[in-house]
C-alpha cells in the first residue's frame, strides 16, 4: 500500500512514527511544511523536516519533541558572547551541524529536496521525506504591539512571543511563485491513502496547501484527517492562536470546515467531539491523545483503515457509476 | 612608542604575548597573515588571525597552541557522521562560532579587516589586529606523491600531510591582486620600530611580505628580526620543510639573507648561532627558546631594545648627513 501524509511538526513527527508501527509494509511519502524555515546565522534552518528526520530516525529530543537528543549548546553560547542575534532561537550544537550541511549542500546549487535526500541518508526514516517545495517559501506573521504594527517571521512569533501577541494576518511570503518540489504530485497521484496528521492546520497543513497543485492533487485522492483540535483545544502547541488569526474557532468542527470537502473524505475527532459533521465526509469517534507510541499507532491503524475502507467503496461506487 | 609586529600563528602568537609584557605601555599593530586562509563546510577559517586573538585575548588552548580552550567537538563528530569532507582539520565547537561570525559578516558585505576587528572586540587582544590583506589570497603548495603532480591548499600539506610530501612549489594564489587592508600601510609608516618574530619565514613572513607595498614600507623602517632557526632546525613547527621547498637551507643565515638588507636591520640569532652575518644588519645573539611567557618577554624585550638603539643610531645618523 502506498501512503501519503503531510506533516508539520512534533505532532506530525510522533503520528508518523504511529504510522510507521501500524503500516510497517505500506510504502510512506512525506510532504513536509517548509513554511517556518529559517535562516540564522547565515544557516539554512528547516524545523519541520528535522522534527519528522530525527523523530524518525531516532536522533529526536524525546522529552523536547525537537532537535537532537543528547545536545550540548556551545556554539550557541559563543555566538551570544560574539553578541550575534537572534538569541532566542534554540540551537544545539548536533543540530547546527545539520544545518551546516543543508546549507553547503545549498550554496552549491542543490535544490532542498536534494539536501533532504542525503541527509536522510543518514538518519533512515524509513519514508521518503520531501519537502513541500524547492522554492522558498516563509510564513510571516503580522502583530501589532508597543513597536507598531508589522509583519515578523513565523518564528519570531512563534518562539520569542510565544504567540502571545495576536497574530493579525498570517501570510506565507513566496507562496505565489512556490512550485511543489519533484516528487509530490507523482507520490500524490500514486498514493492509495492520505493522510492528514493532527499537525497544525494553520502554518503546517495549511500551508501544504498552499502550494498550487498540492490541493488539486489530494482532492483526486481518499483522504482522511485526524482532528487536531480535542474539546476545543489543541491536542498540543498553539494551534488556537493561528485559527484565531484566520477567523476559525477552534474546534474539530470548525478545522474540518477549513479542510473542507472534497479535500477530505474521512474526519477522525475525539469522543467528545463525536457530534461533529459535514457533507461528503465520513466523521469517526477515537481516542486521540498520543499519550506514547502505541496510543499513536492506534490512531494512524483508525485513519489508514478508514481511508482504505473509503477508498474501497470509492472504488465501488466508481464501478457502479461505469 | 609605536610598534609593529608581523605575525603568524602559535610561534608569532606567544611571541606577541612576550612583547605585550616586555612593552606594557606601546601601541602594537600586528598584521597578521591570511595565507593560511581556508574556507570549510562554507565557513571561512583564518587560523593565524584567531591564533593571534584567542592567544592574546586568554581565550586559546594553551597546550596545542590554536584553538580554544575547554573546547569540544560535537559539530565536527555530527559533520563527519554525515559523511562531510574534509574530516582531517580540527575545529572545535567554541571555534566554529568564531567562524559563523566571520562568514556572516563576510557575507553580510564586511571587508575581513573589519570582521577581525569586531571579533576582536570580544577578544580585546590588546593590540590592533589586522589582516594583511582584505583581499583572499591563498596558499597553495604544488606536490608529487603516488596521486601525481598537484597543487593541494597548504593546509591539506601541513595538516593532513603534516609537510612529509616534498614540496615542490608554494605559491600564494592571488597574490598579484592583492592590496594590503587598510591601515597596514599607515601603520607601519607611523612605527617607530617593527620586529619579524619567529614566525615560518616562509608560509607566514614570506605571505605578507609578498602583498604590494609591504616589503617597501619595511625597508624605510626598522626592522629587527627574530630567528625562527635555532642551531639548524626550526624553533617549532615545519619551517624547514617550507624553507626546502624555496631552496633556502634551514639556518639562522640562510634565513636572514632571506629576508636581506634593506629589509632587515637588525636580526636576534641564538647563541650557538653567533657567527652569522650580514652587510647592513647588526646580528646579536641571545637566549631564543621560548620556554615560558617569561622567556617570550625577555626575547621580546631584546628585539624591542635593538630595534630602539638601530632606530636612534640611524636618526643620528640621518641628522650627520643632513
Amino acid at each position: 500500500m502506498r501512503i501519503v501524509s503531510l506533516a508539520g511538526g512534533i505532532g506530525g513527527a510522533r503520528f508518523l512514527r504511529g504510522l510507521l508501527a501500524a503500516s510497517p509494509d505500506a510504502e510512506i511519502t512525506v510532504i513536509g511544511n517548509t513554511g517556518d524555515d529559517i535562516t540564522l546565522f547565515g544557516l539554512r534552518v528547516c524545523p519541520d523536516l528535522d522534527t519528522v528526520m530525527y523523530t524518525l530516525g531516532g536522533g529526536i529530543d524525546e522529552e523536547q519533541g525537537w532537535g537532537r537528543s543528547d545536545e550540548t549548546h556551545v556554539v550557541k553560547e559563543e555566538l551570544a558572547a560574539y553578541g550575534m542575534e537572534p538569541q532566542w532561537f534554540g540551537l544545539g550544537d548536533r543540530d547546527f551541524a545539520t544545518h551546516i550541511v543543508r546549507t553547503r549542500m545549498l550554496d552549491a546549487g542543490y535544490p532542498l529536496s536534494q539536501v533532504t535526500e542525503a541527509l536522510c541518508d543518514r538518519w533512515k526514516p524509513g519514508v521518503r521525506l520531501i519537502p513541500m517545495s524547492d522554492d522558498r517559501t516563509e510564513t510571516h506573521v503580522v502583530i501589532n504591539d508597543e513597536q507598531g504594527r508589522r509583519a515578523v517571521h513565523f518564528q519570531e512569533w512563534w518562539v520569542r512571543l510565544r504567540a502571545a501577541v495576536p497574530a493579525e494576518q498570517i501570510l506565507l511570503v513566496g507562496a505565489d511563485e512556490a512550485r511543489p518540489a519533484p516528487g509530490v504530485l507523482q507520490a500524490i497521484d500514486e498514493a492509495d491513502v492520505v493522510i492528514l496528521p493532527p499537525s497544525n492546520p494553520v502554518v503546517s497543513i495549511g500551508t501544504i496547501l498552499q502550494i498550487k497543485g498540492i490541493r488539486e492533487a489530494l482532492e483526486r485522492k481518499t483522504v482522511v484527517g485526524v482532528s487536531p483540535i480535542v474539546g476545543g483545544a489543541p491536542v498540543r502547541g498553539m494551534a488556537d492562536a493561528c485559527l484565531t488569526a484566520i477567523g476559525v474557532d477552534t474546534t474539530a468542527q470548525a478545522v474540518l470546515e477549513l479542510y473542507g470537502s472534497p479535500l477530505v473524505d474521512g474526519w477522525l475527532v475525539a469522543e467528545q467531539d463525536a457530534g461533529v459533521g459535514l457533507d461528503g465526509v465520513v466523521v469517526e469517534a477515537r481516542p486521540l491523545i498520543m499519550h506514547d507510541a502505541g496510543a499513536a499507532a492506534g490512531i494512524a491503524r483508525a485513519a489508514v483503515d478508514l481511508a482504505v475502507r473509503l477508498s474501497e467503496r470509492q472504488g465501488r461506487a466508481g464501478e457502479e457509476a461505469r
